[in-house]
């Protein structure tokens, strides 16, 4: 709630995490997050949200933040495998409860040192496991396309009888579909972790 | 086609494949497709755009087949792993020249058999190869969310002092990066092929 007083009191309201949750709630509505209609969204003037951000970018990174803390924290791993599942399906949860988000996400730089640290206890994990110090950024990579990926789903398969007559795999692949977001999400995990212990006990691997 | 009297001779140039290759030059160059749009940049009126598809959602699937026509034969596979490796490089390419075109197939349903027809083969091996019928749509699932997270990228990764200091397995991480199209494909082919593997050896995998 708001408290009205003399001068310009609602910019003392302003903080990071009411301008994160805001521009969250406004990208889950329409897709986008623009400064004007994020001022009125808050109900301040657009002056006062550039005294506390200098623009949409980091506006954006500061949502991916948001996004982050809120996500059910991933804690200490036993080992890699167990880092990684964890990272993927939480991830993969967080993305799809705010799907809209995600484009935006994908072309603003990361420039908030505490959005990195959320990754922090994977890295360690993974150089603990053996992976070498050049896999690592590859491997967090897989990990967020499958997130990504699984957040957004797939456009839903289309069937008719002319392709029952010619694509007999294909019809196969729709009749025997059990394409949900958990099962999904741990088939990813299955062949996320399974692939990535063949390339960590590959010498030659990419 | 449809054969045009004397007054609007222009719409006789129009066909499904320039419709999809002018769709794909303008969400080259500016992120969207309208119907309005599409016809000023085909040089023919609106009318006569609708008188070959029957709005933006038949355009962008029109699109969709003509990218995976323009995609290099996939061929035939000696086995389903090169069937993925295969499909999952050519899509990782042909998404990556036109990454714009991303957001607006993953929200389009695929209407159009041809597009389909494309898949078939990857089907077929991947039932060759032993695979439950009930995992064949989780496999494609897999296979384009990597080609897609590939063709986007990765936000660029910072690096301060402070970082630095306090995030020693993130740092080694980008200190060690060798984070491109090529080498990130690779990795990704080693990692599909090694889960799934796992996945397809192994009785109870999801």
């Amino acid at each position: 709630m708001r408290v009205q007083g003399v001068a310009r009191p609602k910019t003392q309201l302003l903080s990071a995490a009411r301008i994160a949750d805001g521009a969250i709630e406004l990208v889950d509505r329409t897709g986008d997050v623009q400064m004007v209609q994020l001022a009125r969204h808050l109900g301040v003037a657009p002056s006062s949200l550039y005294s506390h951000v200098t623009g949409r970018a980091e506006v954006i990174d500061l949502a991916r933040l948001r996004m982050l803390e809120l996500m059910e924290s991933v804690g200490p791993a036993h080992d890699w495998r167990e880092a990684v599942a964890n990272l993927l399906r939480r991830l993969t949860a967080l993305y799809a409860r705010h799907r809209r988000i995600l484009p935006l996400l994908s072309t603003t730089a990361v420039a908030c040192d505490r959005s990195i640290a959320v990754y922090e206890p994977m890295f360690a994990a993974l150089i603990d496991g053996g992976f070498r110090r050049d896999q690592l950024r590859l491997v967090v990579a897989m990990v967020e396309f499958q997130a990504f990926g699984l957040a957004q789903g797939l456009p839903a398969p289309v069937m008719s009888d002319h392709i029952r007559e010619t694509l007999p795999a294909y019809t196969a692949s729709v009749d025997h579909s059990r394409y949900d977001l958990p099962t999904a999400t741990e088939f990813s995990v299955a062949m996320v972790i399974g692939g990535l212990e063949a390339i960590r006990t590959h010498p030659g691997a990419p």
